[in-house]
């Protein structure tokens, strides 16, 4: 069916290769990353992400239709569960090489962002990922401490958004210095911010999210030129301090975009 | 410093109970659950909730100020370790009691309520708490077959909004038939529903949530009286099937909410 090389086995030090993509470090020595599942997978083999082997089960493979420019690996379930980070391991499994699109050849102009300031927990990365797809947004920057977008356990959250989704580490600081030079909006939700359902929102600028118990740190605090406030509506004094960082960001997308 | 009974040693049979409660069954046939950790045990004691024991260490009960009226047990690392169902033992667990309220006795009129059809993920099941919590939802009531809220992981999830949301569990499609005999608006999210940011939303009503994967069951979806769509803005025709439980229900909420 395919015209693609098959092979029957897969050899040790690609299984070595493969089970070092658990950690950040040789992600980023090898630019490749894990992505598990037939869902995902099926959604991956569809989009622009580049796939270096898709290892599958050769009667996965015998019932769905491969294009022929991929390099497939045929093997048995004992195999895919000496590569697979899932309790139980998948039909087939992609590795995938790291976008080639640099932050400098991205326009911010026009668009709406996402910015990340030390983001860390991978379900919170893969739901907002998920989110900018759902919402039409393109980029999503991050500050070099936030949790990596490959770490497997985000790939998995995102459902295969993150193959729609183009997400940057960088500097944070510098970056949105450089935006507020360029006239960017930039805002964030505080506690001390304007009721965000009373604002005339842009159709521009860039949306910063805090981390998980600190929220957004004073040194990206100083460049947000619009705080907003997300309203509690609870009669209760004692109502949660704040709400979860992935819900205060669909709110937060959604308001921008409902004005639209 | 306390007025209360002070014991030095948990005994074999509480150890054995409150293990125990890390199961359904036993959480019903003791009507108990277990909350762990410092903030959310703060927060459970200055609330309405019953706490049976408060269980401690000797350093921190004496650098907290705690209500003469609870049964206090001070007890050593060694112990918490033996009842804590997390990595690392809290330096303070309660032993809660369930809330005596019952749906009977609660009135639907003139409020917004959320109710949940077969939602399985306790993380989900505990953020949407802390939404409710956040968006002044007084009640959830969920179907028999949702997770149960006093699961230890839901009530963690839920960072102490256990104690001012009402969580009923029914036979959720009588529930609902009652509600619509009574005239009670039903809203719920589907992919062919009316965009929700042009429809004006009501003050009262019931918003049902689905299952991650199944969505809202065909039995339920015929008594919603108002379908919903939260539409999306992404300009690829790729984009994720649906938004997760979690975010859609916030998004919800914020819409119901904004428009008061």
């Amino acid at each position: 069916m395919q015209q693609s090389i098959l092979k029957k086995m897969i050899s040790q030090s690609k299984i070595k290769l493969i089970n070092s993509l658990s950690k950040k470090k040789f992600r980023d020595l090898n630019q490749l990353y894990i992505a598990e599942g037939e869902k995902l997978v099926l959604d991956l083999i569809q989009s622009s992400v580049e796939i270096k082997w898709l290892i599958a089960q050769s009667s996965w493979l015998s019932n769905h239709t491969i294009p022929s420019e991929l390099e497939i690996i045929e093997t048995s379930d004992q195999y895919l569960k000496k590569i697979s980070q899932l309790k139980t391991p998948p039909p087939v499994i992609a590795i995938c090489k790291f976008p080639s699109k640099k932050l400098e050849d991205i326009s911010m102009r026009k668009k709406l962002t996402i910015a990340l300031d030390e983001l860390q927990d991978p379900g919170n990365l893969g739901t907002i990922i998920r989110l900018a797809d759902w919402f039409g947004v393109e980029n999503i920057i991050c500050s070099n401490n936030t949790v990596d977008a490959y770490n497997p356990k985000v790939v998995q959250a995102t459902m295969g958004a993150i193959a729609r989704v183009n997400i940057f580490y960088t500097d944070l600081q510098s970056f949105l210095s450089q935006q507020t030079q360029q006239g960017t909006p930039i805002y964030g939700t505080f506690l001390d911010g304007e009721n965000i359902y009373n604002q005339k929102l842009s159709t521009d600028g860039i949306i910063v999210m805090g981390n998980e118990g600190k929220g957004i740190s004073s040194s990206i605090e100083k460049l947000i030129s619009n705080k907003l406030l997300i309203p509690s509506f609870s009669q209760n004094i004692e109502v949660s301090e704040s709400l979860n960082v992935s819900t205060a960001t669909a709110i937060t997308l959604s308001e921008f975009r409902r004005n639209i």
